[in-house]
């Protein structure tokens, strides 16, 4: 029940970053949304919302790697991963009147210059993503520094679609950005 | 000088914006950085918070385009337009401490789903970056749907590369972005 309690937490903080941010996100908020009381979010994060924020952000960037590992998997090769991490991504946000997107970066941009421990946690969920997906190049014949310049591509390139897809309400920069991140692995993969 | 109190109201609330985003930014921060009163806030901006940061958004979204203008003037062609962009803009994300990047993005994430009229400003300020960034590729012979692609590929990248670096605290991903993007121009000048 204890175990269950902290979960919902860290689950409805996760959401209220995603669609809100740092700021716009009150414990109260997340004491309602998760159906906890509120003196449980300090039993469980006794340094506040700056304590519980550096917990979502390291849980959201394990949960999104492994929607992509989950697709890697799935997928016969690199570039249909690539490209189905893109279309899927394109499904999720519409389905979710364009407000689910990427967990982390509505906080990162934030926080990058406000609070130094959320800006650490960001940056080693980004410095795992960036890991993971030079690894995953690299395992498929791609030279280890053109898989990290790809790797950092095709990260951009989904990080910066989300931005104009939420605004636009439209899931053309997610797809168009996917086609490109499609094409400049198979290209890596052929040269 | 009251045209100057109201600039300078505009000027610090766009600094505002691109440091902490739109939720962390608090009116009484706005007029004690703007040294302007706080009810000249009011005065100018009578719809409170919300219609200074339509302005704001639209605003800072013209300065931002004029940015790239004046170095496609200065720039020889295209592709060395485009990787100017990116250079200049690592080099004044970095002079900045990794605070000054987009002055939208933040704010576009945070408001998306919580505010309408905010939405709405980010979503015109990014539809004339992208029209605008299309008819520059077009113009230089790029037919016209690979040019919006270009220009929405051109357009993510640097935004999400902007994350990752103020996040990370390095250049690399505006960098490295910046030259995919070059890439891609250049190779659909040649195609």
């Amino acid at each position: 029940m204890a175990i269950g309690t902290r979960e919902r937490i860290v689950d409805a903080t996760a959401e209220c970053f995603r669609r809100q941010g740092y700021a716009g996100t009150g414990l109260k908020q997340i004491a309602a949304e998760a159906d906890a009381a509120f003196g449980s979010l300090y039993h469980f994060f006794p340094g506040g919302k700056e304590e519980l924020g550096a917990e979502v952000i390291r849980w959201s960037g394990r949960m999104y790697m492994q929607l992509f590992i989950d697709i890697a998997l799935e997928e016969p090769d690199v570039v249909a991963a690539v490209g189905r991490f893109f279309t899927d991504a394109a499904r999720d946000v519409e389905a979710s009147g364009f407000a689910d997107a990427c967990p982390i970066a509505t906080v990162a941009l934030e926080v990058s210059s406000t609070s130094e421990p959320l800006r650490e946690a960001c940056a080693d969920v980004f410095a795992s993503w960036l890991t993971s997906a030079t690894e995953y190049f690299a395992g498929a014949g791609i030279e280890r520094a053109q898989a990290r310049r790809l790797a950092l591509c095709m990260l951009s390139l989904l990080e910066g679609a989300f931005i104009f897809s939420r605004a636009m309400r439209t899931t053309e920069p997610v797809l168009v950005a996917g086609e490109a991140a499609a094409t400049a692995v198979k290209e890596a993969l052929a040269g």
